[in-house]
């Protein structure tokens, strides 16, 4: 059964879609015979507004709110977050549900908006990103009333709803993996330490490296740009006895790490294995192609909509949703290390 | 002259945040007496709402809203349109504007969002994308009256404002690049036939190919997808006569044909030279790296947000912005044409 349109009623009256329209939104443009004619018709249709009339009657504002406080350059670049996004808006959509998103500088504007939005019922909930350790937002979301759903977890989202994957279990399985391959000196490129997701995978690395008995197991921390992981490389392999594998927190990262082994003139694979996580298009034609551990980020997002909507229709409800683990996609720039670091 | 925030007007009475925003709102949670000296504060500090208590007073929406009737999935995909979008966000936030999207099935049910939307004042502006050769949205936002600009022109956008890039120049300064080059048969893999841009490089290449007397100058329509793109350099490539040289219209079908070259045994640029409409990280790391059209296109949607905000200041504006023609950046895909050929 699907939703009768204005198209559809402009063709069972015979008028025009603007005339439709105007009569629909109780403007000026229409006669009023024509205009009873097509109140009636869009009655027998069961005819019933997008989204907005709807919202102006105090029901739903029909749209979700998305608060970012990061740089903006920086959501066009990284393929996971232009992922999830597309998922997110394709399962909000579905529902003819708008994405309302707003970049704000820092945290503190963030949680303001959140305030204003929620008290003018501008949104019918708010999706959360960046989870951190420590995170005062949840507090105010708490506060604020409106249902949200944060993405990250386990744990630390208080008595919002969550939607999260094991960063954990897919760090491990790249350690044990690695291990098993004979690295015996692993590096991790990390992203913001403040993040919870980062935290778990250090401290996965660190944890599995002492069950392991690995000679060497180091988390360096960077902003997740490219140049901070090309620098926290270039570190690394400066060393008098340098990783021989590195683990990327992002596929953008590792793409910048792999620019600087050649720089450096340290052979993929051969003298250095890269694994990153996240995977998309960057990994894939990569010279050599990287290893990643792979999820698929758009179903990612949809899932994320999907929990957003259910919270919305019965607010008392709290999901805590664990999504498919990331599995590790082996490709060219993973293999033992090789015989020049034995001497 | 920063703005006072809910922060400050905490610390200035020295409450909490929640009860400043309760205060401010109209909710209950705080004293009498406090409520009254929150007010008093605010107002000597000169506050006003971030947002959306103005648009519920009947003035701003402190939103733009975006209809894109695409396949969401493809959102994240095209660096050009994320990074576009990135843009857009980020000159619209600086001033606390959101945007408002929602992905729909059809232009159809874009247009009937456009009508809602405008009708229930849900957003300030339009930003219309895709402009197309036969545009019937053009009149649907002309009777909205809501103030809107058109990504796309020159010409064709009626009584709206637009912001354009020359594409007939920047199709004409590659062809004449190729044509330097010695190449006498050239082909376009191009993308929608209906989108006004493709027609306008469609056109370029056949206008110039007679003046410049090329052998050959053809352009495939395709829906801009890697697989169509692929197709389309296959047939191209089993010719008995092929081009030696291909423009795409976009990075992520130059990358596609890139591999169908590789895996045909036809050797870039040695036996085909390979120029892509877009810049992006794509045809930086696709080896050998692809020369392409390059601009900023984070500046570019930067400017889409600045005339939006001018036209919704000024509703009565109508402005027509030529932006910067992207200029090409010869990598390692171009060359003069082999001997091979020459037989």
């Amino acid at each position: 059964m699907r939703r009768p349109t204005i198209t559809d009623i402009a063709q069972r009256v015979g008028v025009s879609k603007g005339a439709v329209s105007f009569a629909l939104n109780g403007r000026p443009g229409v006669g009023e015979a024509t205009r009873a004619r097509i109140l009636q018709v869009a009655k027998e249709m069961n005819w019933r507004p997008h989204s907005a009339a709807r919202a102006l009657g105090g029901a739903r504002a029909e749209a979700v709110g998305l608060v970012i406080a990061r740089p903006a350059s920086t959501l066009g670049v990284e393929p996971f977050f232009a992922q999830l996004l597309s998922g997110l808006q394709a399962g909000l959509s579905a529902q003819s549900v708008a994405l309302h998103l707003l970049i704000v500088e820092d945290v503190e504007a963030e949680m303001e908006v959140y305030r204003e939005w929620a008290s003018a019922h501008r949104v019918d909930g708010f999706v959360m990103v960046d989870l951190k350790v420590r995170d005062p937002r949840i507090e105010v979301l708490e506060e604020a009333g409106t249902p949200a759903v944060v993405l990250g977890g386990p744990g630390r989202h208080g008595s919002l709803s969550s939607v999260w994957a094991d960063d954990r279990g897919a760090m491990l399985s790249v350690v044990d993996y690695l291990a098993a391959l004979g690295h015996r000196r692993i590096a991790h490129v990390a992203g913001l330490p403040a993040f919870r997701h980062t935290q778990r995978r250090m401290r996965a690395l660190h944890d599995r490296a002492g069950r392991l008995d690995l000679e060497e197991a180091v988390s360096v921390p960077t902003d997740f740009s490219d140049s901070e992981g090309a620098a926290a490389t270039r570190a690394l392999l400066s060393r008098p006895r340098r990783p021989t594998a590195i683990v990327y927190d992002s596929d953008v990262m590792a793409l910048a790490g792999l620019g600087v082994a050649g720089e450096m003139g340290v052979k993929v694979p051969d003298e250095l294995s890269i694994v990153a996580f996240d995977d998309s298009v960057l990994t894939r034609i990569a010279h050599p192609a990287i290893s990643a551990l792979s999820r698929d980020t758009f179903a990612f997002g949809k899932q994320l909509a999907e929990v957003m909507l259910e919270v919305i229709a019965e607010p008392g409800l709290r999901r805590d949703v664990k999504t498919a683990t990331p599995r590790l996609v082996v490709r060219e720039s993973t293999a033992p290390p090789g015989a020049w670091q034995e001497n």
